[in-house]
């Protein structure tokens, strides 16, 4: 097929006529997403990234805004998005929530109302679960939820499929392995969820009592997706996606239990030879020491790479959602 | 007549030969201006309206930096002017007063003088009275007052008389209601004081202790508006334009005389039924809880657009100041 | 010769070919820089002057970004490379620290590989010793040092000199006049060093006990560059340039002997006046007291046009680290 992009004043006004489902619509959830929705998010994304890799930017989001609302700190969002805006054409207006009029006593809503009446869509990061949701109730633009408290941030679980993706070309009939405290780490429960749209086979290496919550392995049960405890030991070696996240000292009941456990849960070279050759490690990072850096320089540490797809998956996120692919 | 912007390059090479009156100038103080000055920059902000309506974004301002100096908490005002900025083409420099060398015992001159051999025009807020002269004697570009703690924000009050423009057609034989603490509240000194350019009638509505200050109500009567004390109940059934602002608890002699007048002076659906049904309210924002959020669906409710015909404003104020429109 | 900007895509093309030696390397040091690499960054900085007075911005770094990760306020640089990189026509996507993972106990190493996978290039600010180089293990992409507590900041020197030969027209042959506290001033060390290329005469003026670090003078004099210690009242008369910098009470023994020496380190109009008529007074900024401010409409005060000069540098820093000039 030919890229959306070669001329892009052409393709912008062909797909005028004929705008995605997810045109003006919120992204509250990675659940709410078709399997065909995310197959159009993913093909777009792999053609930002080639458009990017080609010529840096494009010109299709010229003209609109995205204001970022973060009233949580988050850093490797916040630049992801700014980044994929810029790249797409566009403009970013964030708001400085530490010196914001929230702090004189205003609303959420109002402060959503008056943000879009200066942009064109918000990306919203709240500590307090429900806030997207009330967001929406006053939104006129879409309003990209990255983060509120409830364990939904749904780009992070695009970025880490799409990742998948374009690292072993396919998504389907791989071996899934989750590692790290499952039952806090929302970046888990919504990758766990969104992977039932797939093919796929789950394992869950966690420690006692950082098990899956019940109602995520419900849900994918649900659907008929196979997920397995197991060590990693056991799980590693017919592991095609590894998938790391971190272990926090203060979930555990002393620091002896912590000090005793996190060796079984750390990532090194030595561990890694028992692995297939072809795996691929992601983390949605930061990282603390569950990866040794050394694992760094391996062919299979994606999560760097991971990052930079989670920018190519914002960009296809915000063109789509606006109209411009 | 013809927009200015339908043919950006030959509209702007047209235009270098006749600029505004108001081209590199400061802009201090909503007095500072005539009633041509602002019927041009309002012609200008409402094809400004028309223009992002249309395609967004223009690219008049393309090669222009603008830099925000906030010595002083403002969202809003902040985020408005970085919105103009970009969707006039240019570009935005804000200055982290957090982090920055007045912290190392830099004057604000100097800071000014720095921050002019960077950027195109300056937009400054502090709280020091003055504050904006003392920045003019050493500048070289626009510098526009976005408060300065001597009750001046004269883009604010732009703004507001703008948002009556825009919402009713006409400035002109309006009755206008200014209610709250009229004592302390800056914007309503600045819009009273330039709804003298309009033939108006204001009436003020406060409690006890927070009228107008003498100077703003010996400026608006020498130049012949009729100004009136009333209750809102008795203001409202003849007002066009309800001017909202908060009460400050704080401003009260004691929580209970603050708790028997705030009822008087909260905006309800049931107040409403009392009012015209052309009326416009207004609000400069951020509201607490002086109107119902009940209201907002009201199509009289027009402070969320308020906020978006600041920006209009402020695009078109920029535009003119840098000789682009 | 012609310009490279005038027509920009023509030139971008015509350069694919032939880029500068500095072409994707970092900018750890200002003693890493050739007299040849100097003169063409010079050179474009000309060039960049000349096209921001003409047209305010250029095109040739559309599609790239620069991700700022300021460890440690400082306005003027970050503000100053803001400008720069967006008067090129590219983006800047800013790391805020406060609100950054590196709180989570992410590694400087592992923020730079997440930061360049959105950007193109990166400008590091930070408080300890090493940390440029521990950056540049990790990276893919140029990494600008502004400042990493070991008395590098190599971009300021660059401006500096620029400053020097834009006002005078040349470097050589010109006796430059470093006052203040020698010992501890970064910007004076790495002036001194990078001055080293020229044929210069040195005179260092500084109250005892804050003499230039003797590895510096080393350097220095293993370069054949004449240095001299001398009292300001002997050095003004012959100075070409002097370069002021600030005297920092906490440096002193004691509030006496701080308050005994520092009028010897004041300029005012009336010490100006034993110096020569074509001086250009420097000062890497901000200022305290050490410049009277009456010293600023003196046509020989340069300090402000210095920091214009430092956003002309840092465009063609950029724009030749990155293969657009």
């Amino acid at each position: 097929h030919t890229s959306l992009f070669a001329i892009p004043t052409t393709s912008s006004s062909t797909h005028m006529t004929s705008h995605s489902s997810l045109y003006m619509k919120h992204v509250l959830s990675s659940t709410q997403f078709s399997r065909e929705q995310l197959h159009h998010v993913f093909q777009v994304a792999h053609e930002m990234r080639m458009a990017v890799g080609r010529v840096g930017s494009l010109d299709i989001m010229k003209g609109k805004l995205l204001g970022l609302l973060f009233y949580e700190a988050s850093t490797r969002t916040s630049c992801s998005f700014q980044a994929a805006m810029l790249r797409l054409g566009g403009g970013v207006v964030p708001l400085n929530v530490e010196s914001s009029s929230a702090k004189k006593g205003e609303s959420l809503e109002d402060t959503v109302s008056m943000m879009q009446s200066y942009c064109d869509a918000l990306v919203l990061r709240h500590p307090e679960p429900g806030a997207a949701q009330r967001a929406i109730r006053v939104a006129h633009c879409p309003i990209i939820n990255a983060g509120d408290g409830t364990g939904e941030h749904p780009t992070q679980a695009l970025l880490d499929i799409f990742t998948i993706r374009e690292e072993i070309g396919t998504v389907n009939r791989l071996t899934i392995t989750l590692v790290g405290d499952l039952k806090h780490g929302r970046t888990v429960h919504s990758l766990a969820r969104l992977l039932t749209l797939y093919d796929v086979t789950l394992r869950y290496v966690c420690p006692k009592g950082l098990e899956m919550p019940e109602e995520v392995t419900r849900f994918v049960s649900g659907k008929g997706v196979r997920q397995t405890y197991m060590t990693l030991d056991k799980a590693l070696p017919d592991t095609d996606v590894l998938y790391m996240t971190r272990l926090q000292k203060e979930r555990f009941s002393s620091a002896r239990e912590y000090d005793k456990l996190r060796g079984s849960y750390v990532l090194t070279p030595q561990v890694l030879t028992r692995a297939k050759e072809k795996m691929v490690i992601l983390h949605p990072l930061p990282r603390v020491d569950e990866i040794s850096v050394e694992v760094d320089s391996d062919p299979r540490a994606a999560y760097f790479r991971q990052a930079q797809f989670g920018m190519y998956v914002r960009m296809a996120l915000l063109a789509v959602l606006l109209g411009a692919a």
